[in-house]
């Protein structure tokens, strides 16, 4: 049992100065407005719930400050992308992963929901465990101190064109289990374990033809089920030629969405798309800092959220691993489109950033400074450079990941003074990497 | 003298291994590609020219995280920023703008652009010396080893509407001169010295009306000469009802534009507008953290760009103090609007970062790391958890001011480590800005 006592504490409608949060096995015990006492571990600043990322390609941390010295688009990216992800085996994977997820718990994110689709050999065999890339997964977040929703996608076709679509193409064959029945197995056999979700997704429309639909839907029923949706028009476009229909509207009419389902990107949506993902009461995990690396564009989020889709937050090819960023992004992308201020309060961005991904990501005992919640606690410093003169409920406009000081993950501490009981994630992360990409 | 070992060094095309630079009384002697020898200071990771930041309010720092709470406009937020600025006193002005410019130069600055009208007392009086408020800016540079370009703004008029110019209202009174031979003679007045230019600048076509250009226009002359242009629709539309043309039109038929003159944002612009900027040859300021954050929109950088303006960066309203991240959303915000990537490749936004943003203030023996330029060095990590993995020459992807680590301006040693000699930054800002709010 641990008392943690909180110079302020965010309690579900702005941070309330002097809290105490007992904590015992992982969970949270106690929540009471009273002063520090002897024995208490003092946390400074303002102290939030642990951030869920809601989406997240672990791999694509390689991709940062390698892609940006050339123009194009998010197709030739993705060959650049591609290129990244055939050299990946098991062993590699996890030391990408560990680092990767280490520098996201150094910017409080107690809890990832990793979009995985790198599931086989370099050409499409199958590894001894055909689950030893998820398994690497799960060992790089237990290393590094962050839960886990593994979102295991089908990934069956290479694309999608007017004619239909087309076969997997060189690095895409590694990423298909044939068909959706052959997935449904592979997932069926992966367990869950302590700090471990096992949930879905369909990669998206291109990716998994509408034949195979019902089987993930009936795979994934009980797990979250993730689908990136609409992020490039090219998408909409040929869903439209050959489907005749909107991503959202195909995907609805499988059964796809719903409270369980989380639509990854929405960028590119008619008002109908929108009315359809609010009224099944669909998530959205907006990526806004990979939307504007990628030139994908700026989603209707405020009037997803007026549907009534719940908004979550994600760092997605991690172009940088900051979760207040990123919800200070949803926030920014908003003001350039439209003229006007104040879309979400602060209250709302830390809703996204907490409550809401931990939601999406199948966690509805996370996200909230709650007695009976897991004792998940992200201390953010209100005497940085950055944040020094902001008002304490006004902090998502200013800190960054760089301003949190600590972090506990199931009561576990797993950053203090900024560093990660791994640490030198800085080194972790180049150790990782730079063999990837040939450097000496 | 001092020698100095860069680890690399941006030399004009990109990072180059091992450089030596050798500085004396304030500039750079040497520059050699060479091994490190006993003696020599080593600066780890990419070494850049010092960061010029063409455009600050520095009392802005103080509206940081106390806007936030609400929804409202550019002009529902200038109501907020007037209340700050009714209550400033060359005391406070120089405790707020001394850690301001302090945490400026931990971003990686050398050099300020300060576009000051907060000139004389509220109500429009004289303090004993006219210049108080500017003695305070150049102090408070002073100290906190920022070079400083005090852009000396004429605001003679209210506001613009189809009717024509609006009379002064509130606290707008302390920004006038009466007249702008009244502004000449008091700009006139106040002495360049040591590390300090004094330019001039049109607060807007707002503030200032058509028959008073000239005279700014005379009086700047040799000087560097900034104007805020088409920050919001609504100055688009009052200029064209009352004056029949643009901002920009306007501003060319009076003499405004031309190589010695900076358009601060410039986004809300017509074809025409571009070809004329471009065509006089005007540098163009854009500030995209503040057009997110003020919902004021994207402009058309890379076109303007393309058609002859040099491009330089600044902080403006300081929602964010990171040269580095404004660098970053300048490309980020052209890739939301166009689908497409590399508008700027990372060379062209280090030389917005430092040569021409050094040139648009009047310094063009800064922003090179070149023999005979001052000696401004900024020196950014590439270990960190943001910029281990990146390539070193796109550095620009992802550091953050939080990656600088070594800043030296003119020859003086003004960041070790992330820290700056004045001690505590965010203590300096807590100090100066929590008694503007009444915190107790």
């Amino acid at each position: 049992m641990t008392s943690y006592w909180c110079q302020y504490a965010e309690l579900g409608s702005g941070p309330v100065p002097g809290v105490r949060v007992v904590e015992d096995a992982g969970r949270i015990v106690s929540v009471d407005r009273t002063a520090a006492a002897p024995g208490d571990v003092r946390l400074t600043g303002v102290v939030l719930p642990g951030f869920a990322n809601a989406h997240s390609h672990a791999f694509h941390r390689a991709l940062r400050g390698r892609t940006s010295d050339r123009g194009g688009s998010f197709w030739t990216w993705r060959q650049q992308m591609y290129a990244v992800a055939g050299r990946l085996d098991p062993d590699s994977y996890l030391a990408l992963a560990r680092a990767t997820y280490a520098e996201m718990a150094l910017a409080g994110v107690t809890c990832v929901g990793e979009f995985h689709y790198l599931h086989h050999p370099p050409g499409g065999g199958r590894y001894d465990d055909p689950n030893a890339m998820s398994e690497a997964l799960v060992q790089a977040a237990a290393d590094a101190g962050v839960r886990l929703t593994l979102l295991d996608a089908c990934y069956l076709a290479g694309g999608l064109e007017a004619a239909g679509h087309l076969p997997l193409d060189g690095v895409q064959a590694r990423f298909s289990d044939g068909d959706a029945d052959a997935w449904a197995k592979r997932v069926a056999s992966f367990p869950e374990r302590d700090g471990v979700r096992v949930g879905a997704a369909v990669h998206s429309v291109r990716a998994v033809p509408a034949d195979q639909l019902g089987t993930v839907v009936d795979a994934a029923r009980g797990r979250p089920l993730h689908v990136h949706l609409s992020e490039q028009p090219a998408e909409n476009a040929a869903c439209l030629a050959f489907y005749g229909a909107t991503p959202a509207r195909l995907l609805e009419s499988r059964g796809v969405l719903g409270a369980a389902t989380t639509a990854v990107h929405a960028v590119h949506l008619t008002d109908e798309d929108v009315a359809i993902l609010g009224a099944t009461g669909t998530a959205v995990c907006a990526c806004p800092s990979t939307e504007a690396d990628l030139a994908d564009g700026i989603g209707p989020f405020p009037r997803l959220g007026a549907a009534g889709s719940p908004l979550c937050l994600g760092s997605d090819q991690h172009v940088q691993t900051d979760l207040l960023g990123e919800a200070r992004l949803l926030e920014a992308h908003a003001r350039l489109v439209t003229g006007e201020r104040g879309h979400f309060r602060p209250a709302e961005l830390v809703v996204a950033l907490t409550a809401a991904g931990h939601r999406a990501l199948g966690w509805p005992d996370a996200g909230r400074i709650a007695p009976g919640q897991r004792a998940d606690l992200v201390a953010v410093r209100t005497d940085s450079p950055r944040t020094a003169g902001c008002a304490p409920d006004q902090l998502t406009a200013a800190a960054t990941a760089a301003d949190v000081h600590t972090v506990i993950t199931d009561g576990r501490v797993v950053v203090t003074e900024g560093r990660h009981v791994l640490g030198d994630v800085g080194r972790l992360l180049s150790t990782a990497i730079e063999p990837l990409w040939g450097d000496t």
